[in-house]
């Protein structure tokens, strides 16, 4: 089996990232997240503004209209060639040595070549809403809006590129309410699995 | 707020309902499982066979049917009676001090009342086919059948009454892959996280 790795899939806003962080630190290896895009645009050729905006979120319903039929005609849409970049920079990433990644349906991708403990970070929609604020600041649009459209359009890419349903518990080796448990003691426990594992 | 209380959801065959009983020893507090079925049949009148039964099981398809029926028009059904004294045996429970409760709705029954460690147990169908059969022996039902049908009933019971999806990480501030994590490994987890809330 190849290396071990702490996969994190999180809800906008939950601070699974941040934890992601936090735990890699505590445990001396990598944590993966904003790198990755560099990483995907190197290897794509596409405009990292493209690669964060669509490398983990479903674009709106009509965009997804003209894609299928763009797939049904042999068309290769920039999402499919962004998606197979995505994969080969994090098989590579993984490949390096234990590390943690944070989001980019890695879980799924690497679940066949190395030892996950795969991680499902969430929390209420009023206590992200807070962190939202806090950590981001306000924008023009409502925070209400924010979460919802981001949180409908990470699932959607999830399910489209997984066939797997995202935050359903089964899915995952341990999912954690970041505001009810905290976000240190979310890191420590994933330390704490992480070194149990065998 | 009352009482701190650890309750457990599990998937049939998963382990959680040791899971409790090892972090309630741990924790030395109280583990209710089996015996809020004596308790119901106390409260409510009803055969202790029938509330094992119908106590976290949903009827088949033509029950609910004819159940509806018999609501629209007036009628309490046993369902009723026995849901209604479910929730006063575990309100009383939970009143009594510190504790685990499995499975029966806990976390919704209690979630106003109490500080609550919300947990949900889940493992692959697989490991927990194996499990089913070392704990509970062979029967003349397909091990398949058996869990497939203890899950999808568990499921419609919880969502029937709480209004809530089972096994949806949101719901829970932990769900825990009894397979991968181990059972001993996740009463310790459960214990800490006891420990820790405030």
């Amino acid at each position: 089996m190849g290396n071990r790795i702490i996969t994190i899939s999180r809800e906008f806003g939950s601070g699974g990232r941040t934890i992601g962080k936090l735990a890699a630190e505590k445990l001396g290896i990598p944590c993966y997240d904003q790198e990755i895009i560099a990483k995907i645009a190197e290897e794509s050729g596409l405009a990292e503004e493209y690669i964060k905006e669509r490398g983990e979120y479903m674009p709106s319903s009509s965009w997804i209209a003209n894609a299928l039929s763009a797939r049904s005609i042999g068309g290769l849409a920039n999402e499919d060639q962004l998606w197979s970049s995505q994969c080969k920079v994090i098989m590579d990433l993984a490949q390096k040595g234990p590390c943690v990644i944070v989001g980019r349906c890695a879980d799924h991708i690497l679940r066949d070549d190395h030892e996950l403990l795969t991680v499902f970070i969430h929390a209420p929609k009023e206590k992200r809403a807070e962190r939202i604020v806090r950590v981001y600041g306000e924008s023009d649009v409502s925070i209400e809006k924010r979460l919802k459209d981001k949180d409908k359009r990470r699932k959607a890419y999830y399910q489209l590129y997984t066939d797997t349903e995202w935050g359903v518990a089964n899915n995952y080796d341990v999912c954690l309410d970041s505001a009810s448990i905290g976000i240190e003691k979310c890191a420590d426990l994933l330390v704490e699995l992480y070194k149990g594992m065998k």
